[in-house]
């Protein structure tokens, strides 16, 4: 099967015009199909501020009601996803930029209200790897933003790191996909103060042993859990890097 | 040659739910291929003040310095046309939302500063007709955002007639094209108080006639002149009519 890069970059890194221009150049040397997933949540969280609409998050995701679906919708659809696609376009790489509405790509169902209600957020049902083959084969590269839909009219608010998940795992069965996650630090480090303590792979048992010794902690559990589900679906290595080395040098593998 | 439609929206049909409702009936009843360009200024204006940007306009076109650019491309990329792009699809049309920058669809440059400097406006060089045709045969209708970029890396704010006109002239060369302006009004009026005064068809000898008869004045003749160039570059026809008749029936054909 064909390699394929699905490469995952968090609001961090697409809203820090030295860190992005990093990462377009990285992202640009990759030799053959590539698809990016990108975050926003901090550009959201300040425009919903300038508009005079407060931020909830809960456990790390944004509660989404009206107010602020019409933001997510306008920051990550519009001004993050149409900024990266201009830059990719200046760039020499023919970038179209989807949302989970655009092409039916990715259908969810808005959350439950349980303990929480997080209001339009979406978990999602399927992702229709045949369309971004299709746009690949015609030489596209797609960008995808943090938006799907429900299929009866409305967008919904969705975890960018779980689409970076459903799209490498949905293309698992046409190619031989590596999923990167873009940080600021190069990889998952033994020591968090030591940039060059890089663990450079990991397996379930290490990951276990890494958890109970308390070098991986807090949000990089449910991280590196999904990786390894990814892994089990098919996709051949989940890497965690930094955005100058997409390539995987230097980085973590998950496999 | 097979036939289809452009259809051009204003912001003021997209901004109004029930008008946007009717709309998208009308518009998903259409048999055949198609194509909708949406507007969004009012929106645009709109979102602007709420961020404490002053919006100027110079003959109708809106002055867009680098953060009315953030403002449009975030309003017309993303709230507006993720907002139509959702709504099709819960209609079951497979829409798919694209600005200029998106595989390349629309190249422009920015307007040289003359007397005015617009900021980053784009004048259209070109549209890829065959990215449209590539999607339209894979089943998908294009909903275009009033939005280009220069392939520099640049997004650029573009004229929503502007862009309907191009798109039709470059589907003619494979299409049998018929670009519809939807306004509020059910046609060219010969009387404006008179909604059932709709003036049925209207060549260019008989648009000079009403020019100096003063029925057809301001912001029309601009349209009109350019609905006439677009039936030279080889549209069949240019119909104005109302959101709820997109089958030209009752509306004015321009030919």
């Amino acid at each position: 099967m064909k390699p394929i890069n699905v490469i995952k970059v968090g609001g961090g890194v697409v809203e820090d015009d030295a860190y992005l221009s990093l990462l377009l150049s990285s992202f640009a040397a990759l030799p053959g199909a590539k698809v990016l997933v990108h975050g926003g949540g901090r550009s959201a969280t300040r425009m919903a501020e300038r508009l005079g609409i407060e931020t909830h998050m809960v456990d790390g995701r944004r509660i989404t009601d009206a107010a602020m679906l019409d933001v997510v919708t306008m920051v990550y659809g519009g001004l993050v996803n149409k900024h990266v696609v201009a830059a990719l376009q200046g760039r020499g790489l023919n970038a179209v930029g989807l949302t989970g509405a655009d092409m039916d790509l990715i259908r969810s169902h808005r959350r439950p209200a349980g303990a929480v209600d997080y209001g339009w957020v979406g978990d999602i049902d399927r992702v229709d790897a045949a369309v971004l083959q299709r746009l690949i084969d015609a030489g596209c590269v797609p960008v995808v933003a943090p938006l799907t839909h429900d299929g009866q009219g409305h967008m919904l608010n969705t975890n960018a790191d779980s689409i970076a998940g459903e799209v490498a795992c949905a293309l698992a069965s046409a190619y031989d996909v590596t999923l990167t996650f873009c940080f600021e630090k190069r990889g998952v480090l033994r020591d968090a103060a030591d940039d060059t303590s890089v663990i450079p792979r990991i397996d379930e048992p290490s990951f276990r042993r890494l958890v109970q010794e308390g070098v991986i902690a807090g949000g990089m559990i449910p991280k590196l859990e999904n990786s390894f589900a990814a892994v089990r679906r098919g996709v051949r290595q989940v890497v965690i890097t930094r955005a100058d080395h997409l390539d995987g040098q230097g980085g973590t593998v998950i496999a």
